[in-house]
This record gives C-alpha cells, structure tokens and sequence, in this order.
C-alpha cells in the first residue's frame, strides 16, 4: 500500500464508543465494554499507552512507505487483526459478517471467536482475507477435536487458544445486569456440538455458569500439545503476561503468543501488555512471534507496540462501536483509520514500514514514574 | 473446600460500608470508619494495594482447588481471619456473637478485641472455630495475667498482643464527636478486673484517657517475655513495621507477627502493611509466621498478600459494614464473598493453593511510580 | 543591559490566551493554540518544566546583571528569540511587521516562517534586529533554492530548517474547524516561487492537503548538506529529539540544532524538548549550539533551559497572544516580561549571567517521579 | 516537660486560616498566604511532608517524655522557633508582643525580624523566653552595623541572616493588590537608621520597590564574615538549599543554616526544604546545626524534620493564623498544639527524646516516586 495523500485521521474512536452507547441496550453495551471487578485493568489498558514516548527520528525519505508485514510466514497488508470478541450479531445483525468484510478491505485478518454469533463457515464465505479461528477448548476433548476440525476444514488459517480463562473473570456488569443472549441469536460454532447447552445460548443462565458448563478448567500444556497435533494449522496462545509461560509456549511450539490480559475481563489488577512487551519479546528471542492486544486507540499506540517488538496488534472494541454504529462501514471506518494513523505515524517516526520501528524509538514517558 | 461451580462475586464493600453508614449514628460510623490525623495512612492503606500488579501463570489445572493453610500449626479453612476490633455492640445488638458465628461458617478465626462488648466465654459458647484473644496490656501486671488466664482458660487458642498503641492515635472525628459509649454497654472482659474503671465503660470521658487509664504505655519486650511465660498460648505481636522490630519478635519467641498500622488509627503518615511486607518476611526469614492487615477490599488484595509470603491476612472494617448492615448473615456475605473472590483470583493466577503462590505472581505495578 | 530598578512581572500568559481567544475567530484560535491528535504532547510540554527544581545558590553579589549571551557567533541582548509560527496576520492586522519590531525592541531574533503572512523583505524593511529565516525544504529543489536565495539577499542572517514535518502532524482541530486563509492574506514568501498553489493560500484545501503539496516528504540528510552549500548563512536544523540525530546534525555542518516537538504539532506522545535536552546536550558535545523550544512560560522555564545546557530558547504561542490582545505593543510586553522574569530568577539562582547557570542548579522534582 | 496525660490535638490549622482569612483584608491575607510566581513551591512546601514516611518502633518504655533539645548550646524546650515573618501587626495590634508571649508559653524562640512593627527593645520587654534577631542586611554596612549592635545589645541571642533575598521574589498577590503598610503601622527596627525611608513604611510605594531601597543585592561570604566579626552572637544563615552553600556556611563560622526556601515566596520552583534535608545534613557532617523551615503543620511533620537529621524547625504562618484568629491565646494555641502532636508522634515512633529520632525512622512514602 502507498501513500501519497495527506493524511489526515477523522477517527474518534471515543465518540464512536458514545455512538455505540446511545444505540446499545445497557446490557450489551456494558458486556462489551466491562471489565473484571473494579475495572482497574481495563483503565490501565489504555492509560498504559501514554506511559511510554516515542522518539522520532528525523530527515528519512519516507515520500513512499509500506505498511505490510510478516505474520506467520505470511505477508499481511497491515500490522494488526481484529480480535476475537464474541456474540457481534449483538451490536449489528449482520454482526461477524460485517467485520469480516470489513477486515478484509483493509487486509487485516480476522480471528472468529467460538462463540461468535455466526459459524466460521458463514463467516469464510464472505471473507476476502485471512480468517483465524479462536478457540475456547472444551473440557470434552472429542467436542475439542470437533471444533478444530471444523474451523480447520472451513478455512481457518491459525488457531488462536485462549489460555487466560480457565474460569470467567468477575464481571460485575454482566452479573448485574444479569446477562442473557436474545433467544433469536445463536453460537454458530457450537451448533451439533456435545457440550452442554450446544448453541442454546445463555438466556436464563449467568454467563458465569454458562462459560463453566463448556469451557475446561483443567487445560494445561499438555492439551496445547494435543491441540498442536491435531490442529494442522500454526497454533497461537492468547492470554500470556509471564516471561516463564512465554517461554513455555516457544518450547511447545506455539507460532506466536499474544501478550494480553482479556481486555481487562478476566482478572483485575494484572499487568497492562505494553507493560512487560519488551520483557516477553526478550524471554522469546525470536523462537515465536509476539503479538499484543489491549488498550489500543491510536496510530501511535500501533507504533508503540511494533516498536517495542511486537510483530502484530489486534483490535477488540473500537471495532464493535465502529460496528454498533455504522456496521461494515463502521468497521472500515475505525480499521482504515488506524491504518492511515499509523501510517502517518510511521512516516514521523522517521520510518518507510513496522520492520524499521526499534526500540530506539520508544522509551518510558518522562513523567509516568517508570524507568 | 473444593468449589467446582461458577464463582461471581456480588460483594461490594463499599456500597456495604454506605448502607452501613446509613444506619449507624455518626458517632459509631466514625468510630469504626476514622483513622488518625489526616487519615493519609488510612486512604492509602486502600490505594497501596493496587501498586502492586498480579502476574497470571496460564495452563495449569485448577478444576479443584483448596484454600486451606497452615497457620500457628493448625490448618485453617481459609487464609484469613477477622482483626480484633472493639465495640461491636455498637454496630449490632449481638455484636461479637453475630461476628463469631458468621467466622465459624466460613472457618475464619475470630480475633476478639480486649475491648469487646461481648466477654470472651459469652463469645466461646457460640463459636464453631477459633477465637484468639487480642490483648491490650495493662500497666499493672496483676492485671493483664488476670486477663490472659481468663482468655485462655475461656479456650482462647492464641493470644494476639497490640504493639503498637502506647498511647492512643490522633483520631480527630472521635475528638469533634466526643466519643463515648452507651451505658448500656459494656466491656464484658474488663468485667471484674482492677483496672481504673474497670467494665464502666467511656461515658463522660473521652476515649484518650479511657484508653490512657487503662492501657500500659510502658510496654517492652520484657513484658512480652512475661506474657509469653504466662500465657501458655502462641503469642502474635501486631502492629510491626520495622524489619528490626521483626527480628526482634522471632528473638523474642512470638509465633507470629502483623504486619499492621492499626488500620490508619494510630500514627498518621506511615506505610501501608503492603509496602513493607516483603521486607519483613524477609528479615524473619521463616521464624515467624508473617500476617498483614489494613485496607483488604478484594480478593485479589488478599492474593497479593499471599503472594508477598504473608501465611495470613486479617479483615477488619469490610466485617463491622456487614454486621451493621445485617447482623450474622451480613458478616458470612462479606467473609464468603472474600473467600469467593479470592478463590477465582486463585485459579486465575494458575494456583490451586495458597501455598502455590510466590513472589513471581506480584510486582509493583506499572503506574505506581515504585520499582 | 543593566537592571537595577526592582523587578516584579505582571505578565500573565495565561490571561492574555484567555484574551486573545475572546478576541480571535475559533478557526484561528485553535490553528495557534491545537496540537496534533489528543494533544497529549501539547499539554506536556507545559507540563514538563514544573519537573525540574532549580536549586539556587546564595550570596553572590547579583547587582549588577547581564542577560546577554553568543549565538552563533553573534552577542544578542537576551538568550531567547521568537520562535517560527505561519500566518500571523490572523493575529493582528500588522501581522509579523508588529513581532519583528517588538523583537527588536528587547533584542530578540525573529525567526520568520516560510509561511509567512508577510514576505521576508517587508518584514526586514522594519526589523531593528536580527532576523533568521524558517525554511520548509520544497520538493523541487529549483523552488527551494530561490527561496533560501531570496531570504539571503533580504538579510536574514540565519536558516532554520524544520526537519520534523514531512507530513503535516494530525491536527484534530483544523481538521474540524476546515482550517483556511482568508482571501486577503498571502504567503508573501511564496510569491512567484513555483510551488504548486504559490501563494493563493489554503482556501478551499485542507491544511494537509495544501502543506503536503508544497513540502517535501523525501528531505534527508543530503539535502541538508545541499542547503547547507547553497544557504552561505549558518545553518539550524529546527525538530531534532534524538541524540543519535543531534550527532549527524554536528557531522552535517549544522551551526546550532532546535530540541523541539514542534509545539506539540506534530507526533502526539514524544518527549518534551527539556526532557530530552541534557541527553542532547552531551551527545553534542559542544560541536553545535543546542536551542530549545515548548511550552515556556515563565522565566525560571527558561533558566531550567539554560541550567541545562541550552544556548538559546525560542518563544512561540505566547507572542502569538500577544500579538492577538495588542499588536506590536502586545508582544512587547510578553518578551519584556519573560526577559525581566528571567533577570529576576537568575539573580535569585546567584548568577549574574546566563553563562554563569549549569547543572548544579536544576534537578528533577521531588515530586516528579524522575530520577 | 513530661507528659502523662492522654494527648488528643485539637489543633486545626486549615481551619485556623480559614477564620483568618475571613478576618483579614484581602490584601493582608495574601500578603501572609502568598508565594511567588505561579505558587508551586508554596504548594509543594505542604505536600512534600506527605513525601516521607514515618517508620515507628514498638515496645519502646514511652510513659515518660522530654521534648527538650540543645539549639546553639543552650536547651530549648522544644525543638521548634517562630520563624522570622515581617508586619505581624497587620494580623493583630498586638502584633509581636502577642507572638513572643506566647512563643515564651512553650519555650519556643522567636526569630524577630527586622521589618517587625515593634521595635526588639519593646519586643524584649515582654519576652519571657529566647528571642534571635533576623537580619536584612543593608547595603549600607554602617546602617547595617547599627542594626546588628541595636539587636545585641537588646539582648537577642542570635543572629539570623536571610541570604536567598538579594532581590523580592515575584510576589503577584501583591502586586495585584498593590500592597502597602497602613499609616500608623511602623516598622520598628528601622528607627532612626539611615537607610532609604527609614520606618516611614511602603504606603505609596511597590513592596519591591520599598525592599530593594533597603535591602542589599550585593551581600557576599565577605559580608557574612563582616557580620560575625561585630555581632558577638552566633550566627544563623537562614535560605540554604544546595549542599556547596552548606559546606561554605560552615566553612565561614555559621552556628546554623536554616534550609528554608523563605516560605515559597522567593524563586518560585525550587525544593522543599525537606526534599533537600538530608543532603544537607550529610554535606554539614555535624560542622554546623541544620534546621528547617516551609510547610510544617503537624507533629508528624516536625517529627520527619527531626528524624531526617534537623536539629530545630521553624514554624511560620500557622503562627500568624493563630495571631489574627485569637492574639496571644491563638498562638498558644497553634505552638502548643503542635508541642502535643510532636509528643504524641515522637511517642507513637517509639522514641523518648528528638534526639531518639533517626534516619531508620523515615524514609521515602511508597506511592511517592521517590526512592
């Protein structure tokens, strides 16, 4: 991609979020913008941003520049992916749908969450990029395997395993508002699947008791093995903050980690990503790729994590407010301006693509108090 | 204690502490909510807690877990108990009663204060689990031995000396409310001891020289010695914050200490238990056992202290809020739901125990401006 | 100059914005006052000086004093000079012709910008001091030449080239507010230059549209070599951060180099200059002057900016508000009131003299955080 | 002193000023609350205390204490003075008469100064305890001479030397509010020396103005050693805050420097007093006394001076809000106030005495940044 227009971003990410609010019912605006317990994390997660300066570097040539990247030993167009998030058909009907297609304009991959709205093959149909598959496992591994194949079979080009929630965060929102799926919204994943409850939804029962009666508690490394064995596709661990475990995961040949802490859902007062980046990119020494979520607004905060050593960025809420608000243009809206952010952002640090970025261009705010 | 269905914690302790303040008069309110001075040590008792962030380990099997620890050579169901806290009565009719049996539910040792309303073998006829027994010591030692055998003899299981109130903290809203007790209060384990005003309570005087008639500002560690000759129980010291004064509790023979600032109600301006816990387990080395208080609002507060190497943490004010609030029942919502809460932050950090947690699950967050 | 009268400022910076944004249109408000994208450096930069302490000494004979300093080989009558900002007939009428006369009154330089309202020998025809020249490098280098020729043979006496705008920073506010110039303003500097646009001005375009058509994204350290060989006039390079660019501004020729976020216009979250200046300071090595602009508004700003190593500091926004309340006796009274401010807080650090300030007397606040 | 009833401090000194100020003309009020500039330092001078943490020790023998300590070679009965503060008869009619009675009530001294509105042979006539002579000196040595041997042959024990006003700070309360004596206030000291206006007061006249006719800009270590040389009274060089100054104010005879940085009100952005201290402390290595002045306004704060090496604290506005509050009685009650909370401190950190105080009993606050 070349960019050789101004560029100037329009993006608010905030006031689409105020958008998003004002159309949501309480309810799942609140599901989709909680966090666990006093939301400690899911402030720092954005406030964690600002605690580090970039250091720009002047009198490049950065006329021509080029935002694509290797993620997996594939070339993507941008830096970053949408992150799983679950449930989209309640922002917008079309919900996953319109995310995909969206995605796609801008090259960004799209990772399905399992308990997305629509089913991956659904999903595939529409997709003009690349499409991951996250996955909940199962405490049965035959629904485990089931699940696998299926995203497997239908397309799915990486399978992204969440390895931060044995048990659902406490997520006080959702409790008080005693949260329940429409009954006309299904879980496309789920559908045939033999795990309790299959795609009924969660009306009538906490989310707390519904995640419980699918996800398994007892995953350990031994299961990502299995998972890898089965799999055929690169694996990805989502959910790490500890140097140790990144270190496991390159030893039990993840392709890459996602450095991330839930969006702050699952349990409060851990680490911001951005916060032990460097140390995680440090303990894996190349053997796996890392990539980072939470938090992210802006062009600069892309630049941030890239420069840190973060190979990708995914992109959770504001891509729901973009949907909420506007549906698929909503979702490019946000995605394309992320783009141009970053691209611009880029060009002022001195740098032509993400491979330039190093951590010679990102220190600790001189006034956030770290060293 | 092996929990298998989904945890969601609805306890909130502040909107108990509000409902609580509602009822009580705000003579008692302040009583139980004020510290000294300023109250900067009593705000920051809260704030420190999230200085510190939790570190999650991923992939470990926490389908059964256990909360139970070791503590002064007993294993206890959970790995807190409730701090000594005077005056119960002024809270609810039953007082210390409501609060013993609630401990017992959840298997919480009940530290009863010198200065309860309820006398220790009142308390001791309806308690399902341990007591222990705080002292305040007297000036004259005939005294204080005849206490100590009466709480021991009572079935008392450890003795729990106050360190650090020589003399009485600044506490300016008991000063403005001119703080006295209702004469139809009394402090059931002064009752026939030969102290100045024995059980006739504070009317007409106000707390300081209450305290000041009655409580030995010449106390050493040549009382401890004796107290500890007399008492035939395992000895705790609370109220210590230099690593010295640790040392010199593990010397002098204490079975533990706590680590505590008296819930910001006596010397304004020192640290929070947190700051320096890991400083005074290191400096006992394993001597002693290592207890902290002040400030504990979420599990993850109490997993934190854990993690630091504290064997147990007290809970204090969050207990007077549900006993105000609802008597027996309203205590077991507090002290269940810190167990809950505590349980899922638990598994969520990738432990199963207690003991599973280490000083690799905590570092200073990243905000706080400490290293 | 010698002061011996007492010294005690009026000025009041912060008032006189709250004046001149009364006064002005809001498009032409927020085009002086905005930075880029949240405006997080912008605030910054203010932000930055209060952390740093200065530590005065006592009992040196300060009667006599002299604010005088060498810059570039040439004595000025103070170490501060108004720092380069477009369109100043937004401002007032008489637009740089009030500036460069109030500059010269307290023996400030002027620096005129390439996009000035006023063409250089206008504003030379009036200026009772030094005037440099801000030069935006163009693409086509026959465009550039003619304007560095140009500003030469009008009498600048110096070229400072800004190197940290290839693109135009993303400035919410004009964005918003669809920036552009009155018909009746030109850009006198741009007159007969072929440069797409010459000085019909921004109507109609976007700022970035109309920047980006007539600056050069390409400029790099050649070109700077390339002006350097053309200019025949000391050369500035004007947006430098980082330490390893203040070196190859030495190796390039470069008499003096400007540590500057561009009044927080350009990237959002990079360092203040002054937290970044001693670091360039010693890479310089004493090989080049090192000037500092951002956010000062005080006199003891610029004593920091000294202590710390600076030869000179520019002055931008608060001329502009100046400008705005009062025309030419406006600025007057904003760099008469910096310089007698700055008088009075080098006598009460104990220095006679700019040269007498060093590292001794500043430090990072107790309460900053910094180290 | 000995202590043996309950202490429980009343002392609200926010409150204090509050009536004060209601009580006062603006122009009074600010003149006494104001600091220069931008009034950070004023602001930091109070928050910096909350810097710092006591560390208290138990088991300490407290029932008796001795708040005496050795100033200058004689025993006060508290570790804290009156700090020199010009015009107290604006605040009451009394005005300095009413300070140094009640400053005799404790055994505190009181630093005269020179522009008190009695006179020291009127302010001697009622003194009941130590009274020290601050001096401006003049640049007129002969004028100078004469105010030094008026002060000793009065009877002032000591002679404190302001050194960090060669010129007023930027005071803008003042300014604004055109500050000026009332007619029928004198300025007592000034009596018949021929120094420009003599007591004639500032009616008319800018305070800067006034102040810089008398005062000298010029005064050097050669006057300091001119001044010891005719005082025959120890001398006390009161506005030290960098270590070099400590060392040479040892090296010319002082008896003590006060690291003071006059209250805020000279340059504005310099340290609190105590954010210095203890470099201060170690650069003297006991060759003169330190003491310290700025902010203090609870024992807790005298007690962190104390323990960081000061040997006294002065005491500055919390005196003049008792004065214009109440007189005589309303500085008791400010001075006695205080006496009880530092015993109360000093007892609660395990100590006896000031001089138990030590280094291991503060250290920096854990949420403070500083380390």
């Amino acid at each position: 991609m070349h960019h050789r227009a101004p560029i100037q971003s329009k993006l608010d990410i905030d006031a689409l979020e105020a958008t998003a609010r004002a159309k949501l019912p309480r309810m799942v605006y609140d599901y989709y913008a909680g966090g666990a317990d006093d939301e400690l994390t899911l402030a720092d997660n954005r406030a964690a941003w600002d605690r580090y300066a970039l250091l720009p570097r002047v009198l490049v040539d950065v006329s021509e520049r080029e935002l694509s990247t290797s993620v997996l030993g594939r070339t993507l167009a941008v830096p970053f992916a949408v992150a799983p998030m679950a449930y989209q058909g309640l922002a917008h009907p079309e919900g996953e749908l319109a995310t995909v297609r969206a995605a796609g304009a801008v090259g960004a991959p799209l990772i399905l969450s399992t308990f997305a709205t629509r089913g991956i093959e659904e999903v595939m149909a529409v997709a003009t990029g690349p499409v991951w598959f996250q996955l909940y496992a199962f405490s049965d591994r035959g629904a485990t395997r089931a699940l696998v194949e299926r995203a497997a079979a239908a397309g799915a080009s990486a399978l992204v395993v969440t390895v931060d929630a044995p048990l659902l965060g406490n997520r006080r929102r959702d409790t008080a508002n005693d949260f329940s799926l429409p009954g006309d919204l299904g879980v496309g994943n789920l559908d045939g699947l033999e795990v309790p409850g299959g795609s009924a939804g969660v009306s009538g029962a906490s989310l707390a008791a519904y995640f419980g009666q699918r996800v398994g508690r007892s995953l350990t490394w031994d299961d990502v093995d299995w998972i890898g064995s089965i799999a055929g596709l690169p694996l990805v661990l989502k959910g790490i903050l500890a140097a140790e475990d990144a270190r496991l995961a390159a030893a039990h040949g993840a392709a890459a980690i996602v450095v991330s802490n839930h969006g702050g859902r699952q349990l409060d007062g851990v680490p911001a990503a951005v916060d032990v980046l460097a140390e995680l990119v440090d303990a894996c020494a190349g053997a796996v790729e890392v990539w980072v979520d939470g938090g992210v607004r802006r062009g600069t905060d892309l630049v941030k994590a890239l420069a840190l050593g973060a190979r990708l960025v995914l992109v959770g809420r504001p891509v729901l407010w973009g949907l909420a608000t506007d549906g698929e243009t909503g979702v490019r809206h946000v995605l394309e301006g992320l783009r141009d952010e970053l691209d611009l952002a880029l060009a002022l640090c001195g740098c032509r693509r993400p491979a330039d970025l190093g951590r010679g261009h990102v220190r600790p705010a001189a006034g956030s108090g770290m060293r």
